[in-house]
């Protein structure tokens, strides 16, 4: 018999040391069979399996607050939280989030999505209790590749200084999505070394390695101890930022864990309690290769085989990168911790002094790209649309302003699908055109994503993006790198677009025709600096317009046509903008969350029969 | 004779000691004078004098680069890399910049202004140095309140683990605009302590206190032997992350620098120099109270007296959120290191508990605030448009996504003058109105701000901002929290403006009567989400519309109303967008400012005149 299907909230707490290890296997079981379905994260999920037992058993998540830093790790608190019977809609329109969301449960504390934000708003309400007077534990989950992000320790600086009450809780699987980089993983890596003599042997070649001499001003000193390994125990970085350090405790030994969470409850004070968990632990396939189950489309449960994927944007990307590589000696890749994800790994491989992953810092990436390029690099700074966000100021500074020939690779423009609110590329289209002297390309196909891929690189000399969409191309497959194409010709309506919106456009011209209605379908290759000489002399020719995208409504290419065909003075009868609007877009499949947006094929074909049949004098009159 | 007038760049290497105090002394009194009479950054930059001439005797900036992060400290620099004639024309229009700046010299390596950026420009450069075969040094110059920064600290991991040669100089003064706050300043001031056994016994005594028992999960050991001590002196986070850690240095000691500097220069891998320096150092009465002269308008030069400043709108911000927190107690003011530029001393002094200064940590403040909004605080975070740009994507996903009621004081919205590119708050406008569930206000007076705050706080439910402009108030001194108002009425053209360009359009208005043209004039209070119903019609009646405001141009409210026109079908026969362009703006005065953008009184009121001679057909024949 099921304990997991029978079991309410607050019996965990009661569950003897084997029924606990029975619910952890089919936790791993409920994670492995949904995962494998509905796709999502797998290797992290199932590495936190005995750490989200012991916080149940020590924590009541329905008034204490559990927080998730970037919160793909949240599955198995969802099966222990009153979601286990809907698990199966994981991911799907309607369905359970495959990150935390208040909506879903008042066991979600907070929406999470992007990285390293898990302790800043932790301390915010452990700041709220506190002044409201109450009691209850605050408590940040957040795993190791999350505290290479600046944000992170933002947050700690703070929360150690505060001595608010406030547990984190490093989840240190040695991983973010890759492997971890930079200095604090190194750090990290002494830590779980501590015990062992190795740990101090290197630390003091290293200090040892480093006196070239002038004493005056080294603060060195030849007489280090014995006693001096010891110390380096307890020097830690978090007690130097005021937390109370507790570990290294075995992420998969639930009784050390639930004894170190019960003394970080009490303490009274910011505490950290160091986890070492293992990714994909107790699945040997998702255990030797964490990466590939990383976030997973859908997998074979038993054997874990991963049905090949078809090409996609961003291996085409990563494809014309590596041509463009051998081609281009100054060309460098830039990474924030997602070499695989954006289709650097092959470059990665070919030009590895060429290559740099700098961690889940975005806007360390964008600076960094900035310095390099105004030195004579050509960097490409491949990311995720959302998490580009991350980079906005620096952005603005450090490669706009100077006009740096910086070039991002936008990946995941537009909607993405199934990780919902905080992973939709809805922002791109707004933040990026309105960013002085940037250069925005937005190719329709894979032949035109390499071609102005290759306009970026080798022609533009300012800031240049180049943002395409998750995955397979659609039926418009010409390339070329043009500001603006005409894919059709109609007298009665003019249909503008860019990027992979074209084949929806071109679908709703099809069908337009066969209800009589022709119409212009004109493209953008380049959404700033717009070109609109043709769209002007469509848009006098038809006197309609409906501006088709991927973006969210405020800032988009469709408010900004509108106002500079006014402003050039041509009339625009009708006018229908179809966007995401002005709303956070939800899990789904593309096609699902396309038709709820009302910009899918058919919906953009009513919206314009609609409009005709309304006739000539169509909101003339309207109040 | 002096010096600093005489010398050439080459010579400063082969001045003698005697020389070089001459010349410090002649550079103290250069950027006092300068800055007694065109304002700018005073402390900061005494306070560097001997450590930018030592800077200048070991490296060579013509060819070796060298960032200064934020960027207000380089004017010694300034004056020894052969602008001292121009000095003069600090921070005035087509003047000499406050900030470095590549187009006026090649010694600026970079664009600056936003704090924590250097040290990822500098790796950028490091790296591109390093791949294209060169040898020159990069230099980053960090304030010890940049480190507070979670940029500065990505960057240090990344550098740290590249073993690129780069040196961060630390400058150490125990204060960024304010005082410093957080870990990383206890870390610092720890730091500054070690060579006393003060550092050692505060460190033990802290140990001691953390053991409650536990032992098998604290990794703690009671056997702390007085070696120890030794050891905290290289246990340096630095170290840790990769660095050679030289220091601390006194900042104004010429020979010790230089032997610090030469040695970093030597050194072929990531050094970190700590150099102790005094704000305001050499000026009596600014090394007393260098906060008041740090950003100052301009002074005394001899008795360091400030004329007193009237009101302006971060004052009247201060006060009116001191009322309101004395009526709600859940109120809560945070701040990003600027408590006394945003107006928040005052509320600081009275509700200490309910008061957050957590450092240049803008995006940290934004997921804070929005954390604790989630627990029932009401946070006002307090912050500058343009380094509000930092919290994009936490405004997006930690207060935007969960509808969290945190409210934004935006100070410096729009054009704020003589610090130029990096701090105009340009950007404001088009970013917050493309986030979905933000409330915008933009209040055009003193009472409005005063009735908007309230607004924001005692009747909005979700994320709202309240922005307003740097300075004091025009003619338009009415109040309220009105989202639209009729000001003027006219047949001939509607004006249509927001927030402090209300005096702007209210004098234009007055002019066109003059001319026998008589406009409407109407007056957002609220941005978002637009209330467009009194627009529409003003503009059904004058078929044209004018729209100003102090926004860069791409996602600016004239955009968006007129899209929503368009969308609503009311004919526009003639637009007019009057704002920032698609540009960044330099420095001057607001005036200087907004005629170069042409959106001065006499600016607008000819565009007006000009559109209606061009007659009735305007634009509708257009090419």
């Amino acid at each position: 018999m099921s304990i997991l299907e029978h079991l309410a909230y607050r019996d965990i707490k009661l569950l003897t040391d084997e029924q606990v290890n029975t619910l952890c296997g089919e936790l791993r079981e409920a994670v492995i069979r949904t995962t494998a379905r509905q796709g999502g994260h797998l290797s992290s999920n199932l590495g936190v399996v005995e750490l989200t037992v012991a916080i149940h058993r020590v924590f009541d998540t329905s008034r204490d607050r559990l927080l998730f830093d970037v919160g793909h790790q949240s599955y198995v608190h969802k099966l222990l939280t009153g979601r286990a019977a809907e698990f199966d809609t994981l991911r799907s329109f309607g369905g359970i989030s495959g990150f935390p969301k208040p909506e879903e449960s008042v066991h979600d504390a907070f929406v999470a999505g992007h990285a390293s934000s898990a302790i800043s708003t932790a301390l915010g309400m452990a700041r709220a209790r506190t002044l409201s007077g109450e009691n209850y534990s605050v408590v940040a989950l957040v795993g190791d590749g999350a505290l290479t992000g600046g944000l992170s320790y933002e947050g700690l600086c703070d929360a150690g200084a505060s001595t608010e009450p406030l547990i984190v809780i490093l989840n240190d699987n040695g991983m973010s999505i890759n492997k971890n980089v930079g200095g604090m993983a190194l750090y990290l890596s002494r830590q779980r070394l501590k015990h062992g003599y190795i740990a101090f042997k290197n630390f003091y070649r290293r200090l040892m390695r480093k006196l070239p001499g002038g004493k005056r001003v080294y603060a060195l000193t030849h007489r280090i101890k014995q006693t001096v390994k010891e110390a380096i125990f307890h020097c830690s970085m978090f007690e130097d930022m005021g937390f109370t350090y507790l570990g290294p405790v075995d992420g998969h030994n639930i009784k050390a864990l639930t004894a170190a969470l019960k003394i970080a409850q009490e303490a009274g004070e910011p505490v950290l309690v160091h986890v070492i968990t293992k990714k994909g632990k107790g699945c040997p396939w998702a255990e030797e290769n964490p990466d590939a189950f990383h976030g997973v489309r859908g997998f074979d449960p038993v054997t874990g085989r991963i049905p090949p994927a078809g090409p996609d944007f961003s291996r085409v990307f990563g494809e014309e990168l590596c041509r463009i590589g051998q081609e281009e000696p100054r060309l460098a890749a830039v990474t924030a911790a997602m070499p695989s994800g954006t289709g650097l790994t092959e470059f990665a491989r070919r030009f590895p002094e060429r290559f740099f992953d700098v961690g889940i810092c975005e806007g360390h990436a964008v600076s960094m790209s900035g310095g390099a390029a105004k030195q004579g690099l050509i960097p490409v700074f491949a990311v995720y649309s959302t998490f580009l966000q991350r980079g906005y100021d620096m952005l603005l500074q450090d490669v706009c302003l100077g006009r740096e020939h910086a070039v991002l690779a936008v990946d995941r423009a537009g909607i993405s699908g199934e990780d919902g609110e905080t992973h939709q590329g809805s922002m791109d289209v707004s933040f990026l055109t309105s960013m002085p002297n940037m250069t925005v390309w937005s190719p329709a196909s894979f032949a035109e994503l390499r071609d102005m891929l290759r306009q970026a690189v080798f022609t533009e000399t300012g800031p240049v993006a180049v943002r395409y969409p998750k995955g397979a191309e659609g039926e418009y497959t010409l390339g070329g790198a043009e500001a603006v194409s005409l894919l059709r010709r109609g007298e009665d309506f003019t249909l503008l677009t860019y990027g992979i919106s074209v084949n929806t456009a071109l679908r709703a011209g099809a069908l337009l025709e066969k209800r009589g209605i022709m119409t212009d379908v004109i493209k953008l290759g380049r959404i700033k600096p717009l070109e609109l000489e043709d769209v002007a002399r469509s848009v006098r020719r038809t006197g309609r317009l409906l501006v088709l995208e991927e973006a969210v409504a405020t800032g988009c290419v469709g408010q900004q046509v509108a106002a500079a065909l006014a402003e050039m003075g041509v009339p625009v009868r009708t006018l229908i903008l179809k966007n995401l609007g002005d709303r956070f877009i939800p899990h789904g499949t593309v096609e699902e969350l396309r038709r709820m947006c009302g910009i899918d094929a058919v919906s953009v074909a009513d919206a314009v029969s609609r409009a005709l049949d309304a006739g000539e004098d169509n909101g003339k009159d309207k109040t």
